[in-house]
């Protein structure tokens, strides 16, 4: 007789869970229940499969060789039972059963098990406001939300929506309703940015840029008060702490909670997060339960706090450490670093490791820095423009975080990818300035912008580099009359000396000449180029000439146009482009 | 009075260190010698000039703002004095002077140093055959060989061209002859592959079958003994050790050695790669002199051995630790791991570490894997196939390397890159397995590549997985007889029954029986499916049933495309693509 083994949950990591034990043990006996009547999907495919790029729902479900993975599947390619629709209502630890029911006939029955995993997911949190129970009021936590969004929608039934919850998932969600659907949509959020957990406001505000060039408007630091409507005529608007929509559909992304009433009921130890407590073989409170995936919290690799961290990704590769464990191997999981990438139209953002704020809110003594530059050598034809931020610790120089944004989806990925391989390993801003990524001209600089945005973070630790956001750098601008010495050529400063008049100067940096600049008597002085570098090395020349009250704007004129594209567009046709 | 740097030479290391230098220390004097006409050039950009990407050569050496980097911009931008066509003939290390002569007017001048940088680079090896300073036959090493190869091309002189030798140079240089110009171009490589150096001949098959496809002839095994033509007629062919082939241009791209002979007569410590010997903070054995480049050697971080690796990337990096150091600070280049790119036409490769077999050769237990998978989660509409290799130690587990093709170029450096990172970490297998790329169904599956070539490699070193290669595949099915059962489904494995008979079988996956396949009786019996993991599980499932003798081609189909297209090309319209 195999080893029995029952895992609950069958999404990412139950099957992935399942048919590693099988493969190493292929006399074990392996069941997996879930209360669903979907299996095995990819839950992060949901708003492809909205906006149509996934035409079946099926497709989420299918392996790669296009097999759908449903129950026959798992037994006849895996060895694998899987009992869908029904639920696990109960553990018994000392006997080793899970009392099971199944939703469709509320037939019981108690399974044994020598090792018990579970993978119980996450509950999508609905607002505790009024309406959330209306009819097209929706979370979008499994296929059967989608199927029923995306029916609605073409049954024409949707106008207009409302995205509650700026997150990785509202965002996927708007523009899926916005790109294919043509649907008029909104996302309101809560906090003063989009993407809040990610990426810090530097970032958002151009990716929020984007999201309303393509037609989807969006309200920061605006909550939803009231879900408007009836159960006959279903959603008719949201009510918001400044205004009201009208819309036909609510999509309510505002996070998710672990689902651990199973565990809990059980007396399984669980987190402050609210994830169960596992160790680093993924085992729970009890040695014969493991846990994994969106119900257990894990440890963020920088911070050294648990973390609750709901990812198909990080699902997948718990469940490929808990198969090894459960038969009888040693396999561990460290934790996680927080690795994230959102497409957004036609913009991608990709992030690892802690934000500025998260950072100081742990108690580093964080600093960051933005670099803007291009994706391949500067010579080649054709390129697209990438910002980076890098987080760093200013005493001990530990790198903390990484965030990019940019046109072209893998390359924006790529630079992140190499950092946040090496976030857990705590290395210091000089290992990233000599970051070894691989240098050819149609895929890189021969300096990358990973090197760069290290070494300008070196400089700014050193006092060397004083940068001003572009933020800090308009709000100057605007209430402060500050003064701009723009060091391109005079071509490109030209439209904008047209524009802001006296305020904004030029002189190309291989013409700056101390006492220049020193009679201009401005304090402090903003400088800025095209995307960062001349205008620091400006910087360095104008303090070795005594001119020392000046600010960098950082990521310069791109980090500008992305983010104040009101600054930096010119209607008038005498005025010259970048 | 500034400390006096004097740095000789002006391309790519000796710039950096330069500007370095002056934004850490304002009052340093620092001027840079160069014998050639042209500084401060992209030299890897040399092809993409060729192939008319890059139209002026001036692209090449300007900056990102297209400002010309000339002495007149270094003299103005950087406060850089820059001597060009003006070579260092000597070094006196007593009196710390350089004596340098000016090769238009032949004058001679004595420079003092306080430190001195040498960024004397690499010259190209001309290899020792009949004929090779013919006109048209040419190595490429700076932007006037590029110019002239323009040159003769634009004015028609070029039907015909050959090149020699098959690496990364090589390769773009047979790319722009072709790709822009319509040039027959014929690849002579005297070893048995395309790009010997940095990838396994599994890969290299691939990139070969590609270039063929592309209309580049590569002939391997072969080696160029004689160049024929006259100083009238220029060159008119090669002759190799199989055949003679006409030609107009020969492209000699066979390698480059460290340019010693400055630091040699001074007596600065050579080491057995023939680079200077250099320490972490990139000091020669005169701790006033310091070098870096492509003049220097460099330790491998992954084999610990010393090695030249001249690459502009890497130049770029040491020359920043030069300046950091010639100005008083500290900073320290710890060495490579080798990663590399390259575009060749539509495909990508990367690489980093050791290749399986220079991983052997330092006498590492090293075992190898391949893997197929699509870069994008494989319901999402638009994907491509890469094939990623994962070198490793069996006994420690230890990953040496990593090569991955592709046709996504930036997706494929992304995979190696994020790999590439922790190698001088000397990460374990189960570090790659849970390695957190950043997850989104537009870039990536959940269980990335990375991963999964991790999992196949671990499952392989502990006998699970008992893999073959294409090649050693293709080898039995030829000279032994050998039998395939093709677990994938019916449709897809028809035209390879129709074709190749009773000796490829088709069970799919799913409907596997031990009895069944013990009944054919066939050993080995080879396994295929479409990119490997269903006839991995089938390799299980068959053992566990007493089927003992299998064996599973790596990367499946795909890997059978990229590397025999021959075996997968079906004219017959009756026969069902894949």
């Amino acid at each position: 007789m195999g080893k029995k083994v029952v895992i609950v949950g069958g999404v990412a990591l139950g099957p992935k869970t399942a048919c590693r034990i099988k493969r190493l043990d292929a006399t074990a006996e392996v069941t997996v229940v879930d209360k669903d009547e979907f299996i095995s999907y990819g839950g992060c495919g949901i708003p492809y499969y909205v906006s149509g790029d996934v035409q079946e729902i099926e497709g989420l479900m299918s392996t790669s060789a296009h097999v759908l993975r449903d129950p026959r599947f798992f037994k006849n390619a895996k060895g694998v039972v899987v009992h869908k629709q029904t639920e696990a209502i109960s553990i018994d630890r000392k006997e080793k059963t899970v009392r099971v029911r199944n939703l469709v006939d509320n037939e019981e029955k108690t399974l044994a098990y020598d090792k018990l995993v579970l993978g119980t997911g996450a509950l999508p949190f609905v607002p505790p406001i009024p309406g959330a129970d209306l009819p097209g009021a929706t979370v979008v936590a499994t296929p059967r939300h989608a199927i029923d969004i995306k029916e609605k929608i073409a049954k024409g039934q949707v106008e207009k929506a409302v995205v509650i919850g700026a997150g990785p998932i509202g965002i996927e969600m708007a523009e899926a309703l916005t790109d294919l659907w043509g649907v008029e949509t909104t996302i309101v959020e809560m906090l003063d940015q989009v993407l809040p957990g990610p990426v810090g406001k530097d970032f958002a505000v151009p990716l929020k840029n984007h999201l309303e060039e393509k037609g989807v408007q969006v309200l920061v630091s605006e909550q939803v008060t009231k879900i408007l409507g009836s159960v006959e005529t279903g959603v008719t608007g949201v009510e918001t702490t400044k205004t009201t929509i009208p819309c036909d559909l609510v999509v309510m992304s505002v996070g998710i909670r672990p689902n651990t009433n199973l565990a809990k009921a059980a007396g399984l130890a669980i987190g402050a997060t609210g994830g169960i407590i596992v160790d680093e073989m993924l085992r729970t409170s009890d040695p014969d339960i493991y846990a994994g995936g969106d119900c257990v919290e894990i440890m963020h690799q920088v911070s050294g706090q648990k973390v609750h961290m709901p990812l198909g990704s990080l699902a997948n590769r718990q469940g490929r450490v808990i198969g090894t464990n459960v038969a009888g191997g040693r396999a561990t999981f460290s934790g996680t670093i927080g690795s994230l990438c959102v497409k957004i139209f036609d913009m991608t953002v990709a992030r690892a490791g802690l934000t500025l704020k998260q950072a100081c809110a742990v108690g580093f003594d964080a600093v960051s820095t933005v670099v803007s530059q291009a994706d391949r050598a500067h010579f080649y034809p054709t390129q697209e423009m990438m910002c980076m931020k890098l987080i760093a610790d200013r005493k001990t120089r530990v790198v903390l975080g990484v965030e990019a944004i940019g046109v072209l989806g893998d390359a924006v990925k790529a630079r992140v990818d190499a950092v946040a391989a090496l976030l857990a390993t705590k290395p210091t801003l000089d290992v990233i300035s000599n970051l070894e990524v691989a240098y050819a001209p149609p895929y890189a600089s021969a300096m990358d912008i990973v090197n760069s945005a290290a070494n300008a973070l070196e400089n700014t630790i050193e006092g060397r580099h004083r940068p001003v956001s572009v933020d800090e750098f308009v709000t100057a601008f605007e209430t402060e009359n500050a003064c701009v010495l723009d060091v391109r050529s005079a071509v490109q400063a030209g439209p904008y000396m047209k524009r802001y008049g006296e305020r904004w100067m030029n002189i190309p940096q291989e013409n700056l000449s101390g006492s220049d600049v020193a009679q201009m008597n401005r304090k402090p002085l903003y400088l800025i180029c095209g995307s960062g570098p001349r205008s620091y090395e400006a910087q360095l020349f104008l303090r070795s000439q005594g001119v020392d009250d000046t600010k960098n704007v950082q990521g310069g004129i791109k980090m500008m146009q992305l983010t104040f594209p009101e600054y930096t567009t010119f209607d008038d046709d005498n005025e010259s482009p970048h």
